[in-house]
């Protein structure tokens, strides 16, 4: 028995207005929950520290970076921070980080029970688009306020097992989890802020987006024997609808616990990593069953080549 | 439109006695019936004209070689070829092939509406192990029967679409999708013969193994933006069970028409291929998204490699 008991700290909206300090009192209070139910881990969503700001189209560079972090921790993060040393509980969370040298990635940390940072992921799939595009139901400018992560996905030894983190639409490429598994992750961390209509599609509502979200969830744990620990941030911001649907996915691709609301909401479990044993020494035993000699095309070439 | 109008013609089971000419005289009726209906394509089981052999451990190689066909068409399945012909309906079917200089492959073929076939793809992912294992409830010798496929994932131009396959175990592996989805494939082809318990986990029974089954598939579906069809073997072959759960899954990941048996059965539907448009052009257009600067260990390294 290797157990770690996982919070995910789902979050509900963060309104443009909301400010952070207003934000860290709402993590702290999910972080005294989780303390008290015994919590080892709890994990926040994406972007956690204000509303999703990439909805928002903007042109002044000087207004952008008001919505990123140019530390961590700093003066409305320095309480969670110090919240978790007093706890003893680790904790992971998003946010947007702005580098000294002026960098802009969509970021998360994890941290060691004391409270200090062991692990930061930054975004490398970021969903969306870099100009104003008049065709959308709404914006989803990810692509235009940060660069692609340039950390890869690294994993850590930490609470007696193998973590990795990724971030939102990161979830939906296997190749984010195949790159952890291949590093023997055993929980994955991830937030996300998902909105619950397709911008480029109306008919594609919350129920499709909550069905793929769990489908690629589902299959990214199944498929590398990993357990997966999902959270949103929820509900309606400034008028966007955000899909809940937090989750901890087993190894065998099981949800074992999931939120019922879209507001801030604990959802908690006790994960035993030895479960993700049997499934990485038999049909997932890469060693025994991979052919990376046929995969050539995964890593040799970025878009569809249609023979000719 | 470009819609493809679809046959997954599961099989139910074939005892070891039985021989080809009456697995083929079932996969003739399915033909004419899918004929009937209006088929473009007929899609049968791995394995589809014998039991599932690698149950059984045999040590003499000519007793091996009884259960490959050493050319396609042969005597045995000569009228399946005619009958594709004289229906104008296209087919795909699985087969031990052993070739003129004693390779031995699990593989499947596709034709054309006239019976010729246009492609031939060898299984990569051979599940099981080599050697008689105690510990299992029942054999799965396919490492020993077998070679690995040394083909890798190609995809062919047919029925106005980009259409690949793969085989069984191959479906529960993101790369064989991804290999195929960066040709631009549309619609994914198998068969399976899946134990309906895990051979080294008993309490992993019909449920979950219908639940991997369908979870691999729909997300492979999703995550690559194109239509796959998998087709069972099913029923209970002298003494031992296999899973139904003949699909076809759409482009959204969602099943469009499941097998209710585990019977010789006609699973069909109409599959317009330009529903796979939306999905590669936005969630899923790998040019703008993927990162392959990221993906190395996925080709670099076949195994997990922990960090010290």
């Amino acid at each position: 028995m290797r157990p770690v008991h996982v919070a995910a700290a789902q979050l509900g909206p963060i309104q443009k207005a909301e400010p952070r300090e207003a934000v860290v009192a709402r993590m702290l209070a999910l972080l005294d929950a989780a303390a008290d139910k015994g919590c080892d881990l709890v994990v926040y969503p994406e972007l956690a520290l204000t509303t999703f700001f990439p909805r928002w189209y903007m042109e002044d560079q000087a207004e952008v970076d008001t919505w990123f972090e140019a530390e961590m921790p700093n003066a409305a993060t320095q309480p969670l921070f110090d919240a978790a040393k007093a706890k003893g509980v680790a904790i992971s969370f998003g946010y947007a980080e702005l580098t000294p040298d002026g960098h802009h990635f969509n970021t998360s940390i994890l941290t060691d029970k004391t409270g200090t940072i062991i692990g930061k992921y930054r975004k490398v799939h970021l969903p969306g688009h870099d100009e104003f595009d008049p065709e959308r139901a709404f914006q989803h400018l990810e692509k235009r306020y940060f660069e692609p992560g340039d950390l890869g996905f690294p994993v850590w030894q930490t609470l007696g097992g193998v973590f990795g983190m990724c971030i939102c639409n990161d979830r939906r490429w296997p190749e984010t989890y195949r790159v952890m598994g291949l590093q023997g992750v055993e929980m994955v961390l991830l937030g996300y802020n998902t909105p619950s209509v397709n911008s480029q599609k109306s008919a594609e509502g919350p129920e499709d987006r909550l069905f793929h979200h769990r489908l690629v969830l589902q299959s990214g744990a199944y498929q590398n024997a990993t357990f997966v620990v999902a959270v949103a941030k929820a509900g309606v911001e400034d008028g966007h609808p955000l899909i809940g649907g937090s989750v901890i996915v087993d190894p065998n691709g099981k949800i074992v616990a999931e939120s019922l609301t879209e507001d801030d909401e604990l959802v908690t479990a006790v994960c035993d990593l030895d479960e993700t044993v049997f499934g990485k020494e038999t049909i997932f035993d890469f060693a025994r069953h991979r052919r990376i000699e046929h995969y050539g095309r995964i890593t040799s070439q970025t878009g569809v080549e249609v023979a000719s």
